[in-house]
């Protein structure tokens, strides 16, 4: 890291990589997307500025040990517009969101903080609203709130309520997910049906009718990750695929890996109304983002007791085995299609659906 | 704490406090002023739908205990306007305000997590100098940031930058700060003058000159706690008077501990050009925001000491008594004035100065 780099203004016409953000002086929606734009705008600004070696593993939360005791700690705001959605609403998006980041290194989420912008004339009963919801997705998961603070904001300078939760959670001993330690052969398993939490979201968003009512899927995932690393502690890496979906939950383990992964695209479990949505809209359900689903590479000798013990849970029902890390390809995603071709399956640049959480 | 009490909305005419909240059936500024509408929200809205015992301690920051380890946990959301002012930016602002909630429980910030809402449009510039002084500041204060989240919200619905910090660190042992601890008698200690930060954002953002430049005293009051906690670990409560300023810490102390606290209006340090220009916008210094100030209370054996110790530090220099605890008028703050009457330092209602940090 350069000295006081926090002196040295960047230069977006100096960047040597072929970065989107160079063509970008302000800030576009793609910056929030969870995609490449998201990427460039940490790897170009913030890492520089206050970036360490564990904020340079770029893992849903990091690990830090504190007392002797290993945390996961991990933070997300949520802009989700609107509020209240079919299946969800702000509040419960925001404790599922920071349980589930933790959740994903194998920690049991134990303490949130919970942070409220509100913009002034907010009605306080959509605020009730948004916190009750938060309480009960608290009390499902079984974290609890410890800390909070509510700024406000005046009218037209907000959007209604905007929500940051962090999170703290103990990691069990001999559990280590992370990217670099899936291996070719790793089977790719899915938890459940993809792309719920977007469509439904968009649906209400947009006034849009699919015929069926979509819910998201919205929920915590930390007991179905107790599950799977009750069968074995060997998983390993665990991401939940919000933002860019499931693609991009796949490239960044392709990339972190430094392996290759292959799917097959029929044996991934689309819901024929997702399918018809995004259809529609014209969207690719692989970059559609879920709340309550998770996707784990799991060591092929594993897989079978881990598919059990996850379509035992009530969140991984549908749990499927999609596909594989390979040795070739390293980095990259590929999906084999119906038809028997492939295609690649790129990380987003930026967000086909913004502000979903 | 009621069964499923998110699903019950309140009614503020069902509220039997003298809650000013009743009047407001939607959000205003005053509810961000970390006053007596702040303390409406959480007591009404909050505290009722996820507050379990440890947020109701109320402090700035939650004592939580994790594999064995003593943490302080806390979070801070940061919607300065504008974002760059004398002395400080949005940046360090994030970074202090956290570690200095941290610091008022004796513990030094260890791991500070870090959540962007950028405004689409905002300049890559200003989002990289905030940054560069995040980053600065958390060198300054040894916090790494390990965890970070970007949203982007449309142009028209946020305001250029909003920040969250939370921060964890390690409570040493012995060291047990709450306002339940103050006795009778114990010394009521300010570590350097007061209304700076509100006074220096409020002349940049009204354009307002006053002779000379304030610039904000925003700066990490973690080493300043340690020498004073070396020199005793007795002491009994410490707080940072950010918003609602010297007044509002006070009387939260005051209302905590069930003791009176009595100060002498003469003895609290208010630089001359903080005094003057307070006269002219008609503001009274004992509620304008501090960013790297705290008051302690201290057992009076102790005091001479703790004094002695926080004057040879930089930051307490200008350290001095202001007053005392006292048996009488419990949890009620009381100041004597200059012409030897009495008057009494209520906690405000809302915020003079919204936005402030």
């Amino acid at each position: 890291m350069p000295e006081s780099p926090g002196r040295v203004l960047p230069d977006p016409a100096q960047w040597t990589c072929p970065a989107p953000l160079r063509d970008h002086p302000r800030v576009v929606m793609g910056h929030g997307g969870g995609g490449a734009l998201s990427a460039e705008l940490v790897r170009h600004v913030f890492a520089p500025a206050y970036g360490g070696p564990v904020l340079a593993g770029l893992g849903d939360s990091a690990e830090i040990t504190l007392g002797g005791a290993r945390l996961a700690f991990s933070t997300d705001t949520f802009v989700v517009r609107p509020l209240f959605f079919p299946g969800g609403t702000i509040g419960d998006l925001a404790v599922n969101g920071t349980v589930n980041d933790l959740a994903m290194s194998g920690a049991r989420a134990a303490y949130l903080s919970c942070g409220f912008i509100l913009e002034e004339g907010v009605e306080i009963a959509a605020v009730a609203r948004a916190a009750g919801a938060l309480g009960e997705a608290a009390r499902t998961a079984g974290v609890e709130v410890v800390t909070g603070d509510t700024k406000v904001v005046e009218a037209g300078h907000g959007d209604g309520i905007f929500i940051n939760t962090s999170g703290i959670g103990l990691i069990p001993p001999g559990v280590d997910l992370r990217p670099q330690r899936v291996r070719p052969g790793d089977a790719v398993i899915v938890s459940g049906e993809i792309g719920l939490h977007g469509v439904a979201v968009m649906s209400v968003r947009e006034g849009l009718e699919f015929g069926v009512e979509i819910e998201s899927d919205c929920a915590a995932l930390g007991g179905l990750v107790e599950t799977m690393l009750a069968v074995t502690p060997e998983l390993h890496v665990l991401r939940d695929p919000t933002r860019g979906g499931l693609a991009a939950a796949l490239n960044e383990i392709a990339a972190g890996s430094g392996t290759g992964v292959l799917i097959r695209e029929d044996d991934v479990p689309v819901p024929p109304a997702v399918a018809n949505a995004c259809a529609i809209l014209g969207l690719d359900p692989f970059y559609v983002a879920n709340e309550g689903k998770l996707v784990a590479f799991v060591p092929r000798e594993h897989a079978d007791a881990v598919l059990d013990a996850m379509r035992a849970h009530p969140l991984g029902a549908r749990a499927a085995v999609i596909g594989e890390a390979v040795e070739s390809h390293p980095g990259m995603v590929v999906a084999r299609t119906g038809l028997g071709g492939t295609r690649v399956v790129d990380l987003p640049i930026g967000e086909q659906l913004p502000r979903i959480c």
